[in-house]
C-alpha cells in the first residue's frame, strides 16, 4: 500500500497562534521516514461544521488521514464524534478503556476521575484502539472506503508516544517500500561549509539522498535510501555513508544520536569517567541537558550555577584577584571555574561557561556573544574563547554545545582546543 | 470589513517535517490581535497543481487568503505564478523592484546578483506591492471577487517584517473590529478542575469568550473580547475577568505572563529578595528557567546541581546521617538541600528538588514521580511532598513549577504548604 497522507490538526489554539503546530512537524518527519508521502497539513478550530468540511475535502485527496487533537474530556473536544459521523460509524463505549482511564487517575494522577472523562472511553465502532499509557486520551485507527483514518491526542508527549508505539508500527505493517534514514550530527561546521565539503557527492545523491539541516549551532545531515527491504537500504547506503564520514572527519560526532550531550555521556560511560559543570552564562543549561540523558546519574556528579561573583569565589574557589583583574567573563576565570567544579564535586572532568548571553553588553564592555568555555582535566585545563553572535537562547545553547564538544574531543583523544572553522 | 482568513503555507520542507510552521503561528497571533478570524491553516508542497487546488478551496471559505513562502528566485518558487493565474491576473515586470533587488545584493549581500533573481521583480497586475527592505522577495496584496489575497515571504524574519510593516497596517485600515485577549495562568488545578470551578460562567461566555488550555503541569485560560475599540473590549471583559479571578483565587498566578518563573522573578524584584536553587531530580532546570528570564541576574545568586550524595554532603552540607537514614529522596534531605543552598550562596531564599524522574524507581524503591520540593526562608523551611506520575520531562518540568510556586506563595504571603488540589 502506498499512502498519501493529510495531517488534520484540531484546535482553536493553533488558529489563534497560541502554539506552533509542532505535532504536525514531528508526525510528518516520522511519516516520511517510513515512506508515507505527506501532501497536506490542515489546521481547523474546535468547530464541528468546519471539521466536517475539511474531512470531506481530505478524503478526496488523501488515503491516510491523521487527526491530531480534540480527544480530551471537555465539551470542545469533538474529533471522535465528528469524524465517526463523517465516516458513518457509531461511537461505542469501551468498559475496558474506561477502566484504564480510571486507573490512570488512581495510579498516576492520584485523584478522583472527573465525570467528564467517561467520554474518552467512547470510540468509533470497529476501530483498532491505540492505547495511551501516558495519558487519558486513547487514539484509534480504522479503514473506510479506501481511506485509513487515525486519531492521535494533541498533547505533544502523548502524541509522540502513540505515534511511535502504535501508528508507525501499524503503517510499517501496511507499507511495501522501506525507507531507511541515518542522521549524521555535525558540530564545528556551518551548513554552507558542510555543503562545500560534500558538494561532489551531494549532487549525485538521489537514492540514497543527502540533505543537510541547520540546527541551532550545529548541522544535521540526513541520508535516506528507499528499497524493498531494510537490508537492501543498508547496502545501498553503505558506500555513500562511508564517503561522507570520511569527508566530515571528526566534525561528525555521531550517527542517529540526539545531541552532543548524548555523545559526551556515552564516552564518559565508556571511559568510566565522571564529570561536573560550573555555569555562569548557560545558567544551568549544561546540567539540565546532561541530566536529560537517561542514565546520566552514572557519570554526572553535579554542577554549580555561579551567577554571581560571590558564588564563583565562595563555592568554586575562584580567586578574587582573578575576578578583579580579568572580570568574570575571561579566560582565566573560565579555567578557575572548571578547576573549582572538578575539585568540589570530585569529578574526573569539569566544564565551565562564562560569557555575555545578552540582551546587553556586560559592565566591562564585553560584546554580547563573548563566551569562554573551559574544560578541567587531570592533564590540564583548556579554554575556548568564542564569539557566538546575538540571541540570548542561541548564545546559551551554542555555549553548552561547546562544553559537550570539549568533553567529547578530550575523551576521544582529539585536539580539544580546535575551535570550529 | 470582517475578515475570515486562511493561511496557506507553501513549502515541501513543511510536509517533510524539516521545520515547524512557525510563520503560520505568528501570523495567526497577529491577525487575531487586529480582529481577523483565522479559520484554517493549510500547508502544501512546492507543487503547482496542489497549490492551485488549495487556492480554489480557500476562496470558497475565506475572504482573506495569506500565502506564505514560495516567493524566492528558484525554479520551485511558484506561488506568484500559480496564484496570479488562479485569480486571472498576469504577472507584470516592475523595473523599480528589480532595481531594489539589485541594490540589496550590492549594499547588503556584497555580491553580484544571480540572473534568477530577476524573476522576483514580477508581480500580479494591479497589486499593491509590499516592499521588503530585509530581503529580496517582495510581497503583494490584491482584491479579486470579494477575496483579499496577500503574499508574504517564508523566511521568518522577512515574513515578520512584512507582516508588521505592510500587511497589518493594511488590515487595520480595512477592519472595523478589535479583538483583545488576556491569558490567565493557573497552577495547582487541572484543566477539568478549572472547568468545574468556572462552569457557571463558562457556558454563557460568548463575547467575551473563555477557553482553558492544558499545558505541562499547569493551565492557561484565555479571555477574548471583540468590540469596536480596545477600550470597549476592556469594558466588555471587565466583569467576567474579575468574576473568573475571584473563582480561581490564588491558583491564578498571573495575567499575560510567560510562566511561573516570571511570576517568581517579578516578586523577588518587588521584595528585593535574592534566591538560589539546590537541584537533584530537576538537574539544572530550575536554574536554567530562572536564568531564561531577562534580568534574572538581579535576583538569582546561583544554584547547585547535586546529582550525587557526595555533592549534597560536600557542597551543600547535607548531613551524611540524613542521607543514610532517609535516603536522598526524602523530606529531610529536601529541607537540608534548600538550607544548604541558602547558606552557601548567601541568598535570601533557596528552593530544592529531590525525587525520582524515571525511567526507573530509585534503589530505595521510591516510585517514579516521587518528588520533594523544598523552600528555605529566614522564617523556616517548607517541603512539598509530591507524586507527579511518569514521564521524565513532565516530572522534571512539574517539579520546577512547584519550586517557583513555593517562591511565589511565600513572597505573596500565601500558604506555602498548600499542595495542589
Amino acid at each position: 500500500m502506498n499512502f498519501y497522507a493529510e495531517v488534520i490538526s484540531v484546535g482553536t489554539e493553533l488558529l489563534l497562534g497560541s502554539i506552533a503546530n509542532t505535532d504536525a512537524q514531528f508526525i510528518s518527519e516520522a511519516l516520511s521516514a517510513v515512506g508515507v508521502d505527506v501532501l497536506y497539513h490542515t489546521a481547523v478550530g474546535d468547530n464541528p461544521q468546519r471539521l466536517r468540511s475539511v474531512t470531506e475535502i481530505a478524503r478526496q485527496r488523501a488515503n491516510l488521514i491523521l487527526y491530531v487533537g480534540g480527544l480530551g474530556p471537555t465539551y470542545d473536544d469533538m474529533t471522535k464524534e465528528v469524524v465517526a459521523r463523517a465516516f458513518g460509524r457509531e461511537l461505542v463505549f469501551h468498559p475496558e478503556i474506561f477502566e484504564e482511564i480510571r486507573r490512570c487517575f488512581a495510579d498516576i494522577f492520584h485523584r478522583p476521575m472527573p465525570a467528564c472523562n467517561r467520554q474518552q472511553a467512547f470510540l468509533p465502532a470497529g476501530c483498532e484502539i491505540f492505547h495511551n499509557p501516558v495519558g487519558t486520551a486513547p487514539g484509534c485507527c480504522f479503514e473506510e472506503g479506501g481511506v485509513t483514518v487515525m486519531m492521535l491526542p494533541g498533547v505533544p508527549h502523548e502524541c509522540r508516544h502513540m505515534l511511535h508505539h502504535q501508528a508507525l508500527p501499524w503503517l510499517r505493517r501496511h507499507t511495501e517500500q522501506v525507507i531507511l534514514s541515518h542522521d549524521l550530527r555535525i558540530f564545528g561546521l556551518s551548513e554552507p561549509q558542510v555543503q562545500e565539503l560534500l558538494a561532489p557527492v551531494m549532487n549525485e545523491a538521489v537514492n540514497p539522498s543527502l540533505a543537510p539541516y541547520a540546527k541551532t549551532g550545529e548541522v544535521l545531515l540526513r541520508l535516506t535510501a528507499k528499497a524493498e527491504s531494510e537490508a537492501a537500504c543498508t547496502a545501498r547506503m553503505a558506500p555513500l555513508l562511508s564517503e561522507v564520514r570520511r569527508r566530515l572527519g571528526d566534525y561528525c560526532y555521531g550517527e542517529d544520536i540526539d545531541g552532543l550531550e548524548y555523545a559526551a555521556v556515552r564516552l564518559l560511560k565508556e571511559k568510566h569517567c565522571t564529570c561536573a559543570a560550573a555555569e555562569s552564562c548557560t545558567g544551568g543549561l549544561i546540567a539540565k541537558r546532561i541530566t536529560d540523558v537517561p542514565g546520566a546519574s552514572a557519570v554526572f556528579r553535579g554542577g554549580i550555577v555561579s551567577y554571581t561573583n560571590e558564588v564563583k569565589a565562595a563555592v568554586l574557589g575562584v580567586p578574587q584577584a582573578l575576578l578583579d583583574t580579568y572580570g568574570a567573563v575571561s579566560q582565566p576565570v573560565a579555567a578557575a571555574m572548571a578547576d573549582g567544579a572538578r575539585r568540589v564535586t570530585g569529578a574526573d572532568l569539569a566544564v565551565s561557561s562564562t560569557g555575555v548571553a545578552g540582551p546587553d553588553r556586560d559592565d566591562r564592555g564585553n560584546e554580547v556573544g563573548t563566551v569562554f568555555v573551559g574544560l578541567s582535566t587531570p592533564e590540564g585545563t583548556f579554554v575556548r574563547s568564542l564569539s557566538l553572535g546575538t540571541g540570548r537562547q542561541r548564545v546559551r545553547t551554542t555555549a553548552a554545545h561547546h562544553a559537550f564538544d570539549l568533553i567529547r574531543r578530550y575523551l576521544a583523544g582529539l585536539d580539544v582546543e580546535t575551535n570550529p572553522r
